[in-house]
């Protein structure tokens, strides 16, 4: 099969959780001639499922066509990963029933920072992530693979102008909650059972000041002692999972 | 000033929190010949006023000095990170008058998770960190710069045995608690308010059995859907944040 824009997916959770999540097309999937037994033969067995070619290659040659990322001797070629406009989830939170949750990433720069924001959103059960395409590191294979393969299962919105979106999910019903180191709700004040949307900023300049504006609280992690900053994606996973922890007792209170 | 044990440190955060915490000798402060203006000043202004040599130096041979590692233009030679023995806690657990908390980091391979989660113990209020000597990366350079300097202000206990000093500290009076993915109490349903040692393991293979039989409880986070694990560094986080949540509401309760 030839496909118009391809990428290479590389290390087992990567190209595993790909297949499982089957959203992208497959060209071939390159396994390592050196292989041990182990955790190839669930991406073989999968691959040999679906009908997708299979390669025994020579470890260097994947080292040359992954240009020496770390690929466990697990590499895919497959298309893009798929991404929706930003817009095409407001008829999607028209249609809901019950509260979402959408973390929108502001501006990140570091690849292993997105894939793990990425990785506890899905495990927080936010059900939308939205990325700037302009602004963020987009969602590439390196993400993928810093995501542990969450990225394959995750529905990805690309933002082209942010401001302009939150107003829209505004109108939705959502309320917009940014998180940043001079916030002033107290994270653990603050009612995040409704219709929320976490804004998360930039590692070093935080949310740029047009977005804080459209926000309808700017949230803040206690934060004690000598250091006055998390990294950006232990914060995004602290505010997550408290959301989640507020959700579930708002459930289970039948509220 | 010649020191025995010198190390590279490297990077604003790292150099100045180093400078700040005044826990290592310094050798000489590099500085960029090519920097602009700007954070290098604040490290300059504290190297001046603990009359430490300062040297401006070509980018180039900063690169070769730290073997290509991100400096932002701002190197410098210290001693090694001053350590102390795990059995030197005991006293030290034998005076307090206040619960206590002890991150005990079981066996992280990545540096960039371990500066990470002592980054994130030190905003969390965590009183001691321990690390085993064999098992774990050791508290480089390199886990100051991912720590953003945070360690350098951190009071880190190296273990030989783990086993044997959770036992020691059972007997001090604390619960220890492992966080696994496996784990059969609920984070959210924990008590965490006492005299309380927080057991991290290693990336792939969690914490091992001979350390989890010491652990009074193993603590896992509640995941949802097709993803079944956390980062190492944003789970730990998400795990101290919560002891920190409890404590704090303890406290205010007055009890």
């Amino acid at each position: 099969m030839t496909i118009d824009k391809t990428e290479i997916l590389f290390g087992f959770h990567s190209v595993y959780e790909a297949l499982r999540a089957a959203k992208r097309q497959f060209e071939v999937v390159f396994i390592s001639s050196k292989r041990s037994a182990g955790r190839a033969d669930k991406v073989i067995l999968l691959a040999e499922k679906r009908g997708i070619k299979l390669q025994y290659t020579d470890p260097k040659q994947l080292d040359a066509l992954t240009q020496f990322a770390p690929h466990q001797g697990i590499v895919a070629k497959a298309s893009s990963f798929p991404t929706k406009k930003a817009t095409q989830i407001l008829p999607l939170l028209a249609k809901r029933e019950t509260p979402y949750s959408i973390l929108v990433i502001e501006s990140i720069e570091d690849p292993h920072n997105l894939g793990a924001l990425i990785r506890t959103a899905l495990c927080a059960e936010v059900d939308y992530i939205m990325i700037p395409k302009d602004r963020s590191c987009p969602p590439s294979s390196t993400v993928s693979r810093s995501s542990a393969g969450a990225m394959e299962h995750a529905d990805i919105f690309m933002i082209t102008n942010t401001a302009s979106i939150l107003r829209d999910l505004k109108e939705h019903g959502a309320w917009i909650s940014g998180l940043d180191a001079d916030g002033s709700s107290d994270l653990y004040g603050s009612d995040l059972t409704g219709n929320i949307v976490l804004v998360i900023g930039g590692e070093h300049k935080g949310i740029r000041p047009g977005v804080k504006k459209e926000c309808d609280f700017v949230l803040s992690i206690p934060i004690s002692g000598k250091i006055n900053s998390l990294n950006a994606s232990v914060a995004g996973g602290i505010a997550m999972y408290e959301a989640k922890r507020q959700r579930s007792i708002h459930i289970s209170k039948g509220k």
